[in-house]
């Protein structure tokens, strides 16, 4: 078998036999097929497509290309949650303590965020002291002690996507959904969940803005998911607008720690539980969409989120602290700068992109993998679409500290493209699009 | 300027600015744009196609990474041909004393051939002590001397076709128009030449199959090397069938050698003079095709051809004798495998491609880049297509040595699947199929 005639028959629209993809994603990972086949390989697969046979062979391939974890020594269901990623998405930080305490173990693996402000790890790393580089051992201890753990992808888990992933990156060729399909199953069945619960965010500040394109990828998803013989169950969620209040690092931990504390703000706890909610009905620990969505609930206004939270928290070395009293523990930017509305009439738009890239201009995301964070900067959003307002009320705040003052004047004018004031009353937007 | 990006807007169909190329060209050349880029930007230029001015910027950029050489201290025209490679395609040894011995200096720099047999340069170092790697400097001075000259593709020449079409080779992105048109211009316009003629073959044994494939890459070639101020002619050629009765490297010398004494078989004759009074005709040494093809004619008739090649040959270190006593200065194969006609009718097929193969496994080709070629192996054919054959007659005589008898009779039945005998008469096929 030889890598260039394989490069050939997609090129021409042919379909992979098993065999020749475990050929192919074998010499991706021992780099017996090199990195400039492979790029040729994949933009012919963004052409010319996969079909289910072949996407769930590519996904069975990669996932088997390192450990595959075994949790079934860990009493219970084990579930994690999957976001395509959004501006202010903190959903995995609230939903995961609510879905330990509901009885679903969530074992989350996480990788770490590119562009508007950091992922799932950064934010935590905001925590002084937490570690996300557990090893599989402690990774499993923790998440049989404390119902969840969250850590950064390691080099055992599904080597060949972490090497797709990054020739994906360089030679856009990210945008297949075989292949973002095949990437994000082989991480997470990795992990040794029994079913997944995906959030396919869809809008302005999504990585797919059309609904055509969000559902596309949820089907696949879904569909090769329950082939391989793991239940997926996709949300489409909108992400026309930042989603909760804050938008940075610490501060999307302090919104999250609200939200545990039963003080979150609507849209925020809206899709948190309705992700938890999934969660428990495919973990099978409720039997309904409403007796799940009330133990999730219930979670929250009884402390047990908030206490999974804090064992998590503490079992990964962070100041546990934090579960009381955010403020004090948490970094915080130096300088605020605030900006008002100049009009009075109604919030119609508050464009989540402009939004993400405003809060990386003051620090809090990475313009490339390299880059650093502050996790200390951000934004704090006032008012949010369907607001009334009035001329001169606090529409958001800027956080940042000094060493990024000067891209203060790029951050205001980005933000201020995102937003529109309308005369008219305009209906807060629905958040759960699709259920697939 | 970032590559990915570029990548993204060839993927999606954009249209590159010559800045643009120019960035991707010297990238590829120096190495700052890797390879895993430029296979995946081969691909989505094999998908997506290139504007003809996008074509022609990319020719600039691959001729002007390299010496572009100027002879224009050598007086009179400097034209010279391309083949897209054939089946007994031995043109070039032919027309390039015919076309010097007119007045038309022939710089060649050429390709090693990989398949079938060897390319030019490998037909001609079956002649003992040929050398076909001159410096620059030798390559001009035998380019003034001798009116010809031809030499292998030098570290100097078109470096960034050497990484290109490497490159191309190993992704299957070989087959596209733009691509092909750029590696073939860039090389040959940096030879210093004033013209070129093309020799487009089509059919069994070709590159190009189809017609309407060779016609594009021939408007595509004539197109672009216009609109860069060089005339270029092109020719569609019949490859269906051999061309002459000689396969392999030291058999096609010996049938060259022929062909320059007056005793060629009529359909590489044929070729090989419209090939030349072509370049004649662009040289400006002649004002009619008739003309032209009468001065060809004369050039073999009165020796100045034969002697034009001798020359060269001496210039290039080889034993000058071949052209008086090629059997006995040429390697010979040890072996002779003689394949008869099996009954009377007419020899109505004798499909080139598996007349290529044949002589590939006697050891006349290349299966792989690395692979060494026998000089003296290949394939004589004693028939054609339109020849009447008698039961008992000689087909065809396969040459080799002992170090491949064991892959005859793999070649003898590669060979049985090139011929079709009929019981009606047939015609010789048409040569010429088109001047574009």
């Amino acid at each position: 078998m030889r890598a260039v005639d394989l490069i050939r028959k997609k090129r021409d629209g042919g379909e992979f036999s098993t065999d020749e993809i475990g050929f192919l994603v074998a010499g991706l990972t021992d780099g017996t097929v090199p990195t400039y086949q492979w790029s040729a390989l994949a933009m012919a697969i963004l052409w010319r497509g996969m079909t289910a046979t072949e996407t769930a062979g590519l996904v069975e391939a990669m996932l088997h290309s390192g450990t595959v974890l075994d949790l079934s020594d860990i009493p219970g269901p084990k579930v994690d949650k999957h976001s395509t990623g959004g501006v202010g998405d903190k959903t995995s930080l609230i939903l995961a303590p609510v879905a330990a305490a509901c009885g679903v173990t969530v074992p989350m693996v996480s990788g770490r965020g590119l562009g508007h402000t950091g992922g799932t790890l950064d934010k935590l790393e905001s925590i002084p002291g937490f570690r996300i580089d557990l090893d599989l051992a402690a990774y499993r201890r923790v998440a049989r002690e404390c119902g969840l753990v969250l850590i950064g992808q390691t080099a055992e888990i599904a080597p060949a996507d972490r090497v797709l992933y990054a020739l994906r990156d360089a030679t856009a060729t990210v945008e297949s959904i075989p292949l973002i399909t095949a990437s994000i199953l082989s991480k997470k069945l990795a992990e040794g969940i029994d079913a997944l619960v995906l959030d396919v965010k869809c809008g302005d500040g999504a990585f797919m803005s059309r609904i055509e394109d969000a559902r596309a990828l949820a089907t696949s998803m879904t569909t090769i998911g329950r082939a391989l013989g793991k239940p997926v169950q996709a949300l489409l969620t909108n992400m026309d607008v930042p989603l909760g209040r804050t938008v940075g690092n610490a501060l999307e931990i302090r919104e999250a720690i609200a939200c545990l504390r039963g003080h979150g703000p609507d849209d925020l706890m809206e899709v948190s539980l309705e992700l938890a909610a999934e969660m428990l009905l495919l973990g099978g620990v409720a039997e309904t969409r409403n007796e799940a969505l009330e133990r999730c609930r219930k979670a929250i206004a009884d402390g047990s989120a908030l206490d999974r939270f804090r064992r998590m928290v503490t079992a990964q070395g962070g100041e546990a602290r934090v579960c009381d009293d955010p403020e004090s523990v948490l970094p915080r930017a130096a300088c605020i700068e605030v900006i008002r509305i100049d009009r009075a009439g109604y919030l119609s738009r508050l464009a989540a992109w402009s939004v993400g890239q405003a809060s990386m201009l003051l620090g809090a995301g990475r313009a490339t993998a390299e880059a650093s964070i502050d996790p200390a900067a951000g934004i704090v959003l006032h008012k949010t679409v369907g607001d009334a307002v009035a001329a001169g009320d606090v529409l958001a705040e800027l956080h940042f500290n000094p060493s990024h003052a000067k891209a203060v004047p790029a951050a205001v004018a980005m933000f201020h493209k995102a937003v529109t004031i309308s005369d008219e009353p305009v209906n807060r937007p629905t958040l759960i699009l699709e259920r697939l």
